[in-house]
C-alpha cells in the first residue's frame, strides 16, 4: 500500500481507490447531462476535492487530460468503469438480517451495478427460515459450509457490535475476501481480506468538524 | 480547500477531516486495550492507510509525535475529540422515513455520540403521523417552516433517488449546514451546506477493485 513503482505495475493507494467511485458517480452523471470535457477544477469542486489532487489520483492509471483541456468525460468513464470491474457481476452474501440488515436485503441500488445478495444468515432462530423475497434466512452455523461450497467472495456484514469480531473471523476462515461493514470498526490482523467501514457516525462528526468551526 | 498556511489558520483538506473519525475509532479502542503509545506504522496498518499519510494528516494539528517514538494514544485521543466536536450535543433531523429511515431512527449508535434524531419527515400520507418511538412523523411539507422555527443545522436524508435534488434543495433553503446522504449521489452548487454521502455501491466497487486484480 504505497504508491512507489515497482516494475510497471503501480501500487495504488487505498485512499486513492476509495475515491475512484465517487470520481465515476460524478462523471456518469456529468454524462448523462452531455458534458464532454471536465476540467480538474469542475471535478474537484463537484466531488469536493482538490484540483491538484484529482489529477494526482487519475494520473495512476494513465494520462487522461491534456494540459489546459481537462478530460474527456466519456473515456474517463469508460476507463474508470474498467478500473472499478463495474461490468461484472458479483455474488454476495449477507450476515445479519436485523432492521438494517433487512433494508439492505431490499435495497434497489445493489442489482442494477452488478452486486446479487444471494444468501442471507443470521442466529436469531426467529428470523432463521423466514423469507424475505428470494432469500430464506439461513442459520449463521451453517456458513461456512456454505461459503466453503460456494465461490462467494463478498459479505455485507451487519449485526451488532458484540458479535462484529467473531463473524470477521469466521468469515475470513471461510474465505472471504472483502467485506462491507456496517457494525462498529474492529481492528483486524487479516491482510488478505478487505474491509470497508460504513459508519454514519464517523461521517456526521466530520461534518461537525466544520460545524462547530462555525459556532 | 486547500491546505496553504493562512495567517495562523491552516484549512484542512476535506479528505483529511474524513479520515480523523476513523483515526478517533481505532485509537478509543486502543485506548481501552491500555495501549500507551503507537506508531504511525501501527496505525497506519490498522487504518488501512501509508504511515507517511498518517503523519501528514496528523501534522495538521500539531506535533503529536516525538520521531521514532510515537504517539501518545491518550493524548492523541483527548485531542482529536476536541478536534471534531464529539463532546457536543447536536440536533438531527430525518428525512425519509422507509425501510432504511426507519432502520436509521432506531441506530442505537446515534445518541451516545450525542446526535439526537428529534424530527422525522416523509411525504407518504399513510407514514405521516405515525409514532416511532418518541418521533411523530411529519409531512414533508411542514419542513421549512419547523427548520426555520429551530437551530437544527444537521439533516441526515433517506429518500428515493428521484426526490433527492428536490430535498437537499429545500433543507440548503431552510438552513441545514450539514446532510448525511443515503440517497443517490447529486451534484449541487450550494457552496455553504457540505454534504456526506453514504453509498454502499461506492464502498462495494472499491472493494471489487481488488477482488478485480485479484482474478
Amino acid at each position: 500500500m504505497n504508491d512507489s513503482i515497482d516494475g510497471n505495475s503501480i501500487i495504488v493507494p487505498e485512499v486513492v481507490v476509495q475515491r475512484l467511485p465517487h470520481y465515476l458517480n460524478i462523471l456518469s452523471i456529468l454524462q448523462v447531462e452531455k458534458t464532454k470535457i471536465v476540467s480538474s477544477e469542475q471535478l474537484g469542486y463537484l466531488a469536493q476535492i482538490t484540483p491538484a489532487q484529482i489529477r494526482k489520483d487519475l494520473s495512476y492509471f494513465g494520462k487522461f487530460g491534456k494540459q489546459g483541456k481537462g478530460y474527456s468525460v466519456n473515456i474517463l468513464v469508460k476507463r474508470l468503469r474498467e478500473i472499478l470491474g463495474v461490468n461484472l457481476q458479483w455474488e454476495v452474501c449477507l450476515i445479519g438480517v436485523g432492521r438494517l440488515g433487512r433494508a439492505l436485503l431490499s435495497y434497489p441500488g445493489f442489482a442494477p451495478e452488478g452486486f446479487n445478495i444471494i444468501a442471507a444468515f443470521d442466529s436469531d432462530l426467529k428470523q432463521i427460515g423466514q423469507q424475505i423475497g428470494k432469500i430464506k434466512i439461513k442459520n449463521i452455523v451453517e456458513i461456512e459450509e456454505f461459503l466453503q461450497s460456494s465461490s462467494i467472495q463478498i459479505a455485507i456484514v451487519a449485526v451488532p457490535a458484540s458479535v462484529t469480531k467473531d463473524i470477521l473471523n469466521q468469515l475470513y476462515h471461510s474465505g472471504i475476501k472483502a467485506v462491507l461493514n456496517y457494525a462498529p470498526f474492529t481492528p483486524l490482523d487479516h491482510k488478505d481480506m478487505i474491509i470497508r467501514n460504513i459508519d454514519p457516525v464517523a461521517s456526521l462528526q466530520s461534518l461537525t468538524y466544520h460545524l462547530k468551526e462555525n459556532n
